[in-house]
């Protein structure tokens, strides 16, 4: 493959996006009156909070599935999915803000991109790994 | 080197043993009665969640100790300790999920093989900086 | 590009800035008498507990950053702003752990550290794209 510009630039975005999330926190701390490093308040805070920590701890998983799906799969269906992903990420974190029953489509929808991107990067690797170990190609 | 599908396999793997410990906390959850975005509850769930918690806060060291001794070591011995990892954090979140006394063998168990990659890695990466800035060959 | 040893090199000296940091919460837990699973105690406390968290969720975005900026502009400026994140990171703790405000300075510091890395990488990652996309050379 050539240089990974489309992964890199996907990445460049979701690490924006989710600088925009913790920044959503900050403003949801104003706005309710929460100082840190309290991480308790109004309920529409808490929710905000845990929406985005939840974007947090799901992130390291997102960049391993897409760039395992770019390099060893497909580099744009990889993006493509990647793209996918932020926009599930923001209607997770939008519904989450409302309420917690309204955090759920969201969630499910990232689950979805997320075992795609699993899936695919791991057809590439299980193909690789057949080729480099047993000489099989398919 | 050769493309590092033994890397990305366990990468994915790791992810998928993440997206595992993640749905335990959602079961633990269920179980305990604990609605999101609460984090507070019956001690055994707020063991689980603090489980996760360190499982997650730990997890983007893995992956830079698992690529750099894979990559600028060797890929075999970096995925042995990939797989070595995922075992030592299943033990350690079991015995958290017991008691918080529980939790400290499996952690130390997953800081010794931490700290094995990170040497690993770092020898590689000095005798790569030794060659490359100083033309010295160890 | 040779390989980028200087990049690995900073990775892994993070990885072990971030252990380190994971280390004072824990000596902080001693010195307050928090035991885990718990999250709250002293103000002390929980802002050691806050300044950590904190990292650790910027810490994949310092990583994918520090990484696009290295491959796709230049290698040793984005070691340098790594190494700049890691002090930046060590002002913003040390003062957290003294008060709430104080930990603004170093905040301000990181967020600038952050932004270079991704401007330079963004501009790395555009010129790959015109290239590679649609032939234009800047």
């Amino acid at each position: 493959m050539g240089s990974p510009f489309l992964l890199a630039a996907v990445s460049l975005l979701s690490a924006l996006h989710m600088g925009y999330l913790a920044r959503r926190v900050g403003l949801s701390r104003m706005a309710h009156k929460v100082l840190p490093p309290d991480t308790t308040g109004p309920a529409q805070f808490e929710r905000t909070f845990r929406a985005h920590q939840n974007c947090v701890e799901f992130y390291p998983l997102f960049l391993v599935t897409l760039w395992t799906c770019g390099v060893f799969f497909s580099e744009v269906p990889a993006a493509a999915g990647g793209l996918a992903y932020m926009i599930a990420r923001q209607i997770y974190f939008n519904g989450y803000v409302k309420s917690t029953k309204k955090r759920i489509p969201g969630f499910y929808l990232t689950l979805v991109v997320l075992f795609t991107l699993f899936l695919l990067g791991l057809t590439g690797v299980v193909r690789g790994l057949l080729h480099q170990y047993f000489h099989i190609y398919i």
